[in-house]
């Protein structure tokens, strides 16, 4: 299997049309996609219920910053080709089907085959304020993990990067991961 | 101005001809992109000797790698409405000319016109391998004004996503990077 994994969001429905929006780190695997939700998790039993799940490709990272502080609502539109939806603000999305799977007490491993793919706006280069908002995305869903100087550490580093190549999209996504992680902060000196 | 930097790679061609490839921090403005190449570099002297650039933005980060470890050689092809070439490898390109500068005794600020845009490949979402890379040929760029143990605590830091994302790109490139952060450890023992 190549292991390379892209964090992407997964946007599915339930079975009575509510949507559901999830980061989640993919593999890409024989012209398919390789997904490993959580056990349990909306996204699992959304696609196990219907079947079919859309990729997205961001640049906007405030749906991986939002996701993990509690904003769960992004703008979505109708899928093309299957039952679904996909992010408004996708620079591309891929249609997916599941076509195969392998259950585990933990992630299943959900093979999608590839329905429909569609692009909406270019990739216009990698910035380093967006990549330091996914790893601090990463770091808040760990907080509880993680020991404190490693927290307080890993933020300062990852401001560097904000502070000298954010626009606005990524000041206000780590404007909601700093809330995050100083709030954890609070509530670790309340229960010391 | 919109202060979001985009990490890019500029190619361009002197006078006579011979390519030049350069990974560089650019602003997209008003439907162009400003440029601020150092002075002295042969980007700048290739733009003011021809008045164009191409911009390419990449997935590929063993161009970011190889520049900065010594390794400037790579698969060119012919741009298509300018004198000029793009990276092979480019997922997409921007054919630019030079419209206007102001001089600076450190780095002239070039705005460039788009010429022609083509795109080659989609791109496939955030690895976070990649962003690790690109932020650890910052590092190699830097490293004679950093400290060595700022050094040792970031290099770690990026493995973390290096071990856990890459693909055969992200560890080569990776390769050269953690190469070159030992070969200037050992020169500055030898120094002491």
């Amino acid at each position: 299997m190549n292991d390379v994994i892209f964090e992407t969001v997964i946007t599915t429905q339930s079975a009575d049309g509510r949507p559901h929006v999830a980061p989640m780190g993919v593999r890409y695997q024989d012209g398919g996609v390789v997904l490993m939700p959580f056990k349990p998790s909306a996204t699992l039993d959304n696609i196990l219920a219907t079947g079919a799940a859309v990729l997205n490709v961001l640049s906007d990272t405030r749906v991986f910053a939002g996701c993990v502080t509690g904003r769960k609502t992004w703008p979505l539109l109708p899928a093309e080709k299957i039952t679904g939806v996909r992010l408004a603000c996708a620079l591309s999305h891929l249609e997916l089907r599941l076509a195969e799977q392998s259950d585990d007490a933990q992630r299943p491993v959900l093979h999608m085959a590839r329905v429909h793919a569609v692009s909406h706006a270019p990739f216009i280069g990698f910035n380093r304020a967006q990549a330091a908002v996914v790893e601090g995305a990463i770091l808040v869903s760990r907080l509880r993990m993680l020991p404190p100087d490693k927290v307080i550490s890993e933020m300062a580093y990852l401001q560097i990067a904000i502070d000298k190549t954010a626009g606005p999209e990524e000041h206000e996504a780590w404007g909601w991961i700093t809330e995050a992680v100083a709030q954890h902060g609070t509530s670790l000196k309340e229960k010391s």
